[in-house]
């Protein structure tokens, strides 16, 4: 697939990379209404591993189904689509080569006990992603967790393995654990400091979720202040993100959370772009939404990172 | 074996899948006396390491002798016949061919300490299966145990290495933890949890417990009363797990418990049944009673799949 | 070795398995003094490492020397030696070929902190076993501790590389642990069920403890007194744990305990053959007599097994 | 690349080495401004890792980006530039054969929970550091830390596959942990077991802290006091951190700790050369100052080092 | 080497072992000023890594020169040299051949937060060994602590290694840890088992401490009294532990604990040699003498071992 200038001009910042993760970037990059542009869109599906069936399809019922969520994201022109190992497997016939798609090699779950150290399991493998055409793991890590190192190391060999297989690595770097309150799992330095650790980790995609101004660790705090860093907007605090993932060398996406108006899901996609992210990863926010409602937004979506809303 | 077209439309939902794994669901589904119907019905005899030999054989001492088993099985008519490595090998040659097996490839007993984390032990590996002719191994997942995460990697990493081998795998989908009550254990929400966590860790044939209408989680219960969701009736709680594993397309049975009356035991069938399953595990209801009452009972529920009752 | 009838009619039941491990079966027991008669006496001294080397061999100086051993079992003909690596090593050149040796490959011992899990050390392998020519390696279970699943996931790889190797496999199922008080270790629910947990196994020759007449698990008490299972003799409690070992399908024999009276040892013996069992192992009370006392009593124990006493 | 008189007694001493980690080593001692002299300076930018990127790049806005480093070790005549995979990887193109590179492959960071043992992730292996062409890999221990003696096993594993194919190792012997009050870390009797055990453990370049003259384990405290080492002057203190590293047979850097006044780190570059060290490891004293004043600063450092200061 | 008949003896004790392993045997037993006499004395510098360098070498400081000990143990005519690995390299090439080398692949230290369960780091492996030349490896077990098990897999698992490429095992067998008060770490009945534990390993040479008449089991001070074991003098003890490793059918050598009188050392050699052990492990009482001192002190303990004093 020939790529644009500024898809070239992306891929050139991934220095010593296999020509297979850059061709699996490049395939992402180009794909859907976005291609060509370096931003992106990604539907995931894998709440019904965290929260559960009825929780993640029941305010849609035909999303139950794993075909349907091919065909939305498929019509849609997203990107990438991503999902856990059976959720993807049980359309890799039919919609074979029909869009790029992410392997999530780990989830949580939501009846784990609460006292237990926030981790994942590994439910596939690069091998897996490979037998179903899948271009790119994604892995979530969870810095502040007492068992964040045990994660550092699974997705630094994982990664090692799909890097030399030609597979490309999101990380999903989302804060969480003993060291962290709820005001500190979303707090801009913490963010910053998920987006440098998913970069030095060798992440090709980082993804991180939109933070406040809010700063959680004491040391950090201190330099912040007097070094007069702009945490003021959400678009100032994604521009810091980007920065601290090596100064803008790593696509970066952004995560929507939960189900929300439809303004607030603009909003945040604006801020995104005017602070130099690459684009959003949307996963509620759609598939809860009836396919024609979530087929606008997304539409709205690709307006907003083309720069025309 | 020549597939019905019944048979050959489950098949197709296991796209991307070996065909060594489709033969072997294809054997399954076209043995005994609900062959070709798109029904089953599975003899589990791992009892004795679950509950002891005692309290597992003593009610009918002929099921003592591991052959008691095979014959039952293969004369009542049976699709498949599954248990612990010991107990199949016990027959292997005498009954070579002469149906289907599942080899139960993990297991727990009544002899370990109660504070400890809920688990079971892997006690054979895919290789035996292939060894002694089984074409399908049986693993059993907690959800809600502290040691979940642990069992999710275990059987992600046996169900690859037994696919690409071509042999089936058996999820037995058993919430049970610190996370769960009793009432927790077989509540619906938690029930159709524990069939879309088997889906998506890659099980072939999903198998969980029949469930009560008690909504155990918080989160869910909202949904589930806001969105409407039916779980009135058994049959409509079966639908709902069918359902919550991929819309159907999943082959899914459920198990009985344990031993009570013939009525209850045809009832649960009728539900299951009319709800969309694909039919019945059933261990202590048969073998616990004499050879005579097992086979009519069985065969009662050959009839009730069938739709004669 | 050509088998009797009554040696291949046991070998017959060890469906599935390799010619190797029949074959190592079968030189058991066609060795001795009971070759053909399908009973066993094994000579096991893993002592030393259970108990130390005093408390095991200064009542019988001479026996602190490995070969001491070797000798009393090739004289008293016996079916088979047990000990651990450094043990069989030390003879295993002089006495090569001269009795079948069993490699006993996990061991315990008593300077173990008692607040740990009840376990042992792995402390010698399948191919250790090859090399030093024994055709069988031991291994010992505690189901009932915290530890035991552990050692279940231990045995089933270890057993699997011995039968692909033809090395056959004896279990030693001692319960023990958490779950267990003193009463308990020796009931014979528990004790029936550690012969039923063995066989599910895989375990070739199961090895027990005699037992108790009492009842230690609340719900298989119920199913005792309900069914009426005869417990009340030791032959009883014999028959019930070889029939809870695939009703006879596996050899079973039965360990001695501490050194004692000769006449307990005999009647022990008596009870083990009116059962149904398949011998003795016995230790303490051979090697802690003098050499003539415990010749003596071992060709006795050979008479009560070939019924002439 | 030849090398100096100087250089090649250094070099003598790795005996029973490879040529590949000797070679490496010359790379390295034959590099940038102190090339020859048996004196090195090192440039690491691991504190992206360890403290976050705000705090670690605000101070000074271009370092956020990895080629600022690379460009800055080069220009200022570094002998290597020392970085987790991410960092090293970001420039590993443009950069390649610029300057010999250390591949950081453990790390830990400052949202782990405090009370947990301290312990680094492994975060690349020596296959990445061949990969980038990197010709030593950096690993951190933690003597003290109940986690140490797993961090010993890591890096004896690790250096020996690294020397095997030709990579060198540089251990950063930092002490911390349960057994060490904030005192200890840095007291001379702790900084000198550190070098000991660093160069026990085959370390070709130890990396430790300078130290204070305090005496913190109570059983060296006597020693110290009895023999009458000299550990008044900081360059005392380094000849004796020399000698517990074989006599001086093992290249020797020390680290400067957080950004400080010039004279300060001077001071401690006089000291290291007076002591009998080989050189400095200056991270944030470097790039935490603008790109001029750490080129002054470097520049001074090298003059210190050739002994013009 | 040609052995002598005494040596011929001793190795032909070590049945189904590998010519590889006998040789290196013979090497050592060969070797030295005691070479052919079946006595040995042994140089271990493990020191360092114990209590650090300033304890070990400050009191003769040449010897923190890895140099200086190879001299003194091939001056002195020692057996062989026990080292950890980074002791061993910094002298492999000049020293290459010139005495027979242990190459000690585990070590404790000083800085290990005390409530840690009692157990060592493997900082070298089998094939460290045969890459420097080392013809046997050494490795130190702790019966007694709740790590102890684990450490027995260690040492069976890498002595299983090493005979396989004909590198012999010395087990340093020193109980410690929970089990054991300061008495009972030198009790005899625990010094016998602690050497009946090595020789059941598979130990091909046993180190433990000399012990006291202190008796720590109860159950087996039972044993000691009723069977009159004789533990008076040094000398009955040592016979008593040579014993309890085989009947004397393996090499037992002990060690000499922390620098004291020269009389004392020697008084210990005599009871050794009376007691019928091989020899002694003798590291602080040599190194931390003077050159002079030191071999003055070697050469008289020859002079005990060859029975002229």
């Amino acid at each position: 697939m020939k790529s644009t200038r500024t898809v070239q001009k992306i891929l050139s910042n991934y220095e010593g990379e296999t020509p297979g993760v850059k061709a699996n970037l490049n395939r992402m990059l180009m794909t859907g209404k976005l291609g060509g542009t370096g931003k992106m869109i990604i539907l995931p599906v894998d709440q019904g591993f965290e929260h559960g069936p009825a929780r993640s399809f029941a305010p849609n019922a035909p999303a139950y189904d794993p075909h349907y969520h091919y065909k939305l994201a498929i019509e849609a022109g997203m990107n990438a689509y991503a999902a856990p190992l059976g959720m993807l497997e049980a359309g890799a016939d039919t919609f074979a080569g029909q869009i790029p798609t992410i392997l999530k090699v780990n989830s949580a779950n939501s009846l784990m006990p609460s006292e237990q150290p926030k981790t994942q399991a590994i439910t596939a493998s690069v091998d897996d992603a490979l037998r179903i055409g899948a271009g790119c793991i994604g892995f979530t890590i969870y810095p502040g967790s007492s068992a964040g190192l045990g994660m550092f190391e699974e997705i630094a060999e994982m990664r090692r393995e799909a890097a030399a297989k030609g597979v490309a690595t999101v990380i999903w770097s989302y804060p969480r654990g003993e060291m962290l309150d709820k005001d500190g799992e979303t707090a801009i330095d913490i963010a910053a400091y998920a987006a440098q650790i998913a970069a030095l980790l060798g992440a090709h995609i980082i993804k991180i979720k939109l933070s406040t101004d809010h700063l959680s660790l004491p040391e950090a705090k201190k330099v912040y202040e007097s070094e007069g860093i702009d945490i003021a907007s959400q678009a100032a605090r994604v521009r810091h993100c980007v920065d601290s993932a090596f100064a803008g060398r790593r696509i970066m996406v952004f995560s929507g959370g939960a189900k929300k108006g439809a303004d607030s899901v603009y909003d945040d996609a604006r801020a995104i772009r005017d602070g130099g992210g690459n684009g959003s990863i949307i996963g509620r926010n759609s598939f809860q939404r009836s396919r024609e409602d979530a087929l606008d937004m997304l539409g709205k979506l690709v307006d907003i990172y083309k720069g025309r809303d």
